[in-house]
């Protein structure tokens, strides 16, 4: 095991199949080769310009500001030091540093030469940052609006449909444009076609037409069809741009003379077989296919007031936990695409995750524990989306409690030992779980639903005698009961029913299991990001994987060269 | 083209890519091979019963009560007839003829053998007879208990999923069963996912226990997690079959002393070049891979009062042009892939069809105008999960008005002609559509909301001022400035700009296409049946196409051969 180390790695060739070198989420404005981050009071501008040879991976330029996830990356590092690092910051403007362009979307080039993996991992990391931008526009009074100084075509239009308005210069070339079905024979996969439908309530006719359009469509007739809120001419540009970044400034909750904390580096060590960081280690089982995850909870008690959280920082444990889950998921997610599930245990005092709990809670309007919570819903909602079996285990000395108990609700399958392992230690406590207010409202899932209310939906008897149980330790067979956990099976039972669960899952077909996964995960309502990840993502799933994409003679392949691509007409 | 013909033709290797012969919907008790229909009284029982020796296409035994396309074209009949023949039937039993067995699914070897288009073509029908099922229990006072006196596995259990309510035999060793991602490496492709989690509510930890359990649940324990609603001992099995039969049929709201229609063999002439029926004619265009269909209204006007309707029977305008248009969606969706676009035009007086509407809609609560509007609801819903482009044209002549307009109102673009075709008949009288009652409610979409409403959805301003000028014959113009058609050219442009669209959309990707299409027929709420047809069937689609179910080594082909599957093992 290397040293903890907070440089993250440089990857190289990552993409292609069974390369060595890994994709490093974390990141920092000052290594940033894409994006321009400047501050003017409230409004901060966050300006695309993107480095055509600083491509993550060899093989393509990044021209017309076109992305890879190399970019995306840095976004997502942007998006979220805004909400953590400026609290000051009340609409972020989101631009672009080249002529006439706004963005050309995903780079085709890097899509034609991707595994079909990679391109699943990078719209799933892609969709993610975009549904992070319209959770800050929704809930952290950071309202983002897409000034488009130039066409932005597929992705890019993309990009500004996570704004909250968007402005399109009215220079009668610019445009916005999905050309993806009729350039590349694949659809939108950043969220395009559910935003027009259902965000933008674009009607479905124009909208089909729209997607057909390649150079797409401009000026006034974009905002008739509501694809854009304003077409503006170049002479008022600047001036009216900033007027709609004042206007939405004005209109935030964001506290006056906040201060922001800095997101230090993450420590983190990463070798083949393990990857550790002060509060979570993962075990890289590469022989059984999984990855075994121990979240521990916190060392000490919190602190005693919401001062306390600002003076900690992103030492604060809910913050420092967080940061470390959600850098290992997207480390699994984008270089382990071989363990197929991944084990959650906990380690630490109940009460004391607990305690934090409150203390969140109970100063949800500090914007920064506000922001500590909202920023744990998004990494437990990338736990939803992860094409991984997710199994929880409670044993003596966890603490599955509030917002950790969140992961065993998140998990596929759980088991809660029933007394103890007699030959460890037979005077140990029995594990227990305990629901707490995290649980009931402030980590809703994609669907809008709580974890244990998408657990009991249809089932109000349940989720309320579940419910009403908040507060108490539950042994196994009481969580059992509830409905808390899957299977509460005894010491003598517990190694075979464990060791079973994880190795009958790496015998199963990986995709049924994804689809299966995808279904279950989401019972109930639909909301636009359960949509983005359910139907769009599936259909674009099976659309990247056919020849017609990315055969030989595919559309992908086929771009750029000239010659058209030779379709299998047969309509499935 | 060859004389109207009554008979279905039989159908050989239509399965495989090429083949000449056709997929034949229509049928008739007196020759099904795989199910009994018998009736005492308000029950009537469907008794499954495959003939081993009978499946559609050579090359394999459906053996175990196993299915294929052609034993659920004959379930679809039975169901059909029920409602129309057998309106004295307030509860449907549907149970197996064989020992030990209820039903063990799509037949295995027939999957593995078929073409891609085919397992998707054969998902979707299934799903549609099963959602027909769900709607005669919801809305025609006939109740479907599934009677599972043996084993129901995969899509055995998943009929019985449509069914209102589950009884199992408790004999320790009949089950339900999903085996479907253990054994086959694809998920359960006829809404089973998403019936267990969003009409049963199963837990989703126990949803995914079960999903990998091959030998499935049975007995108490399948009543304890609601996959099954009782299991009842062989001793007292057709008593409580009989009792829970009769108290359904107590609840019926279908009226005393009603007397069925007769379904009489639909008259058909087909072609390679041409399908036609009394009221609908199809022009199969190879070479521009699209299909011209027109439709046309009543030749004179409706009977005076419901009597009349019973004794057109058949022959009723509605119900005649209804099961035409039924037949074509499924003839050329199984018959005529590479067939992409259908263009929809109607001939006829509009007047004339709005008397016809509302006619059925002034005598709605008499059961046939009743069962003949929830037909033409379930035929239209085929055309919103066709995978094919609809395009709809509005000339000089056509009656696109309240039933017939939905066929517009379900293209994914219209044009309407402005003006008239100056070297036609200049003193022709302009095309117009026409909004009516049909329009506003009796003819939800899948996802619950009219077309006209998911047309408008958000857009509640919009849906209104379309709704305020009901009844009222709506030129080129109006119809384009209320939103109603998507273009409105002129004579001069006319020709070109349908020319280009078929054109165009003939060149695109017919998988982008489907996807696309997939996308922005639904927008707002969903539904299970949206859910089934968008999310399931999309993962779905993705995971029969991937190697690790259909390639060579993938586990549809090594089933049955004591071979496991070699599957690539990485998570996408």
């Amino acid at each position: 095991m290397t040293t903890l180390a907070s440089e993250p790695s440089v990857p190289a060739d990552a993409r292609s199949e069974g390369a060595q070198a890994r994709v490093e989420f974390r990141t920092h404005p000052s290594r940033y080769r894409h994006w321009r981050l400047a501050f003017d009071g409230p409004v901060a501008t966050l300006t695309m310009d993107v480095d055509e040879q600083g491509g993550l991976v060899p093989g393509y330029e990044l021209k017309l500001n076109s992305y890879d996830l190399g970019v995306d990356i840095e976004l997502h590092d942007a998006v979220q030091r805004l909400r953590f690092e400026h609290p000051e910051v009340r609409t972020v403007v989101v631009t672009s540093g080249k002529e006439k362009i706004f963005c050309a979307g995903a780079n085709i080039h890097m899509l034609a030469a991707s595994s079909h993996a990679w391109k699943v991992n990078f719209c799933k990391f892609t969709n993610e940052t975009r549904n992070g931008i319209e959770d800050a526009s929704a809930n952290s009074g950071q309202t983002y609006v897409a000034a488009l100084n130039g066409t932005a075509s597929g992705g890019g239009y993309e990009l500004a449909l996570a704004c909250e308005h968007i402005m399109l210069v009215d220079d009668r070339s610019s445009a916005v444009s999905l050309p993806e079905l009729p350039l590349l024979g694949v659809l939108p996969g950043t969220g395009g076609l559910t935003r027009v439908s259902d965000k933008r309530h674009v009607r479905r006719d124009l909208a089909d037409y729209f997607s057909t359009r390649s150079e797409g469509v401009g000026g006034k007739k974009a905002v008739g069809w509501r694809l854009v809120d304003e077409a503006v001419p170049r002479s008022r540009w600047d001036e009216t741009v900033a007027r709609r970044a004042a206007e939405f400034a004005a209109r935030s909750t964001r506290p006056d003379g906040a201060t922001g904390i800095e997101l230090t580096p993450l420590a983190k060590s990463r070798t083949a077989d393990e990857i550790a960081y002060r509060h979570v280690t993962a075990t890289l089982d590469h022989g059984r296919g999984c990855v075994e995850i121990t979240v521990r909870g916190p060392e000490t008690g919190p602190p005693g007031d919401a001062a306390g959280i600002h003076e900690q920082g992103a030492e604060f444990w809910t913050l420092a936990v967080t940061r470390e889950l959600d850098d290992l998921i997207l480390d699994l997610r984008a270089n382990e695409t071989e363990l197929g599930t991944w084990v959650f245990r906990t380690l630490g005092d109940a009460e004391r995750v607990l305690a934090y709990d409150a203390l969140l809670l109970e100063h949800r309007d500090d914007w920064l524990a506000g922001e500590i919570v909202l920023f744990l819903k998004r990494t437990l909602k990338r736990l939803d989306v992860t094409s991984r079996s997710l199994i929880a285990l409670a044993e003596p000395g966890s603490c599955f409690a509030g917002s950790l108990l969140e992961l065993a609700l998140a998990a596929d399958r759980s088991f809660q030992l029933f007394g103890v392992f007699e030959d460890v230690d037979s005077d140990a406590e029995p594990a227990a779980i305990t629901v707490g207010p995290m649980n009931r409202g402030p980590l809703p899932m994609g669907n809008g639903l709580t974890r244990l209310g998408t657990r009991f939906h249809g089932d109000d008897d349940a989720l309320a005698a579940a419910e009403a149980h908040a507060g108490r330790p539950l042994q196994a067979e009481e969580a059992e009961r509830f409905g808390l956990v899957t299977f509460a099976p005894d010491d003598i039972d517990w190694a075979d029913e464990v060791r079973i669960a994880i190795e009958e899952r790496s015998s199963f077909s990986p995709d049924a299991l994804t689809g299966l996964e995808a279904n279950y995960r989401f019972a109930g309502p639909e909301t636009i990001e359960t949509k983005i990840f359910g139907r769009l993502t599936a259909w674009q799933n099976w659309i990247f994987y056919r020849p017609n994409a990315s055969g030989p003679d595919g559309a992908l392949r086929k771009f750029g060269t000239g010659q058209r691509a030779d379709f299998d007409k047969k309509r499935v």
